[in-house]
């Protein structure tokens, strides 16, 4: 009897619902973000774009949308960014398969003067978990 | 035995995992979605930003963004929005409490020679679910 217990016991155990790790799932979303701020310092904005999307990932910029991360490939192919592009994530949240972030950005560009001009603003993401275990932007 | 070997199944099955269910979510985001828009209509865009808004709600409107419910309702509060407001989703997602959402919104507003002028983009939406099983914006 007593072995039939703690049988039921290990299978009780074992068996229950696994919850949404939601912590673990934000610290990732976060460390992503930095991971995807870096990328575009080091390599470009057009680069950590591409490599950061979903394959159905959508930007929007200014009035329009841009579906799809070839899509946005070739947004980047014709955009003229010189300057430098930092963010970092003030608040983040997840669950499940889906999370999202948002935060300050500043971009600053030299003209033809060579004076810096700074642009600043908020920027804001939405990010999914990969069946490898990453996380890819589906909404920029 | 064989008694032994039913009453095992019937725990096996009774508790695994429960999976998200994703479709179902969906399924509400996209209605909640299309009840906000409503609201706008018949009750103004004031009214509905603030009954189907998170406690913790951002807005972003420009360059700035608008943090929690009642920061939200004071910002509608000194807002001049006389036109009516239409928007419908295209594309939902969701997983475990978040979904998001975007589609097309048109603003159409008389000026006063009685013309009708028309605005339209694209609205984005985050849903978070909430403890009484009602979805409400944590991100506009």
């Amino acid at each position: 009897m007593r072995n039939r217990v703690i049988i039921l016991a290990m299978i009780f155990g074992s068996c229950t619902s696994k919850p949404v790790d939601n912590e673990k799932s934000k610290s990732e979303v976060i460390q992503t973000e930095k991971d995807f701020a870096q990328m575009a310092r080091e390599k470009g904005i057009a680069a950590a774009f591409y490599a950061f999307a979903d394959d159905s990932a959508v930007i929007k910029r200014g009035p329009q949308i841009i579906k799809g991360k070839e899509a946005i490939r070739d947004f980047y192919a014709h955009q003229k960014q010189s300057g430098e592009l930092q963010w970092s994530p003030d608040f983040a949240d997840a669950s499940g398969v889906l999370g999202y972030t948002y935060g300050k950005f500043i971009y600053a560009e030299k003209d033809s003067t060579g004076k810096v001009n700074e642009a600043n603003g908020y920027f804001h993401t939405v990010w999914k978990k990969q069946k490898d275990g990453s996380w890819k932007f589906v909404w920029d």
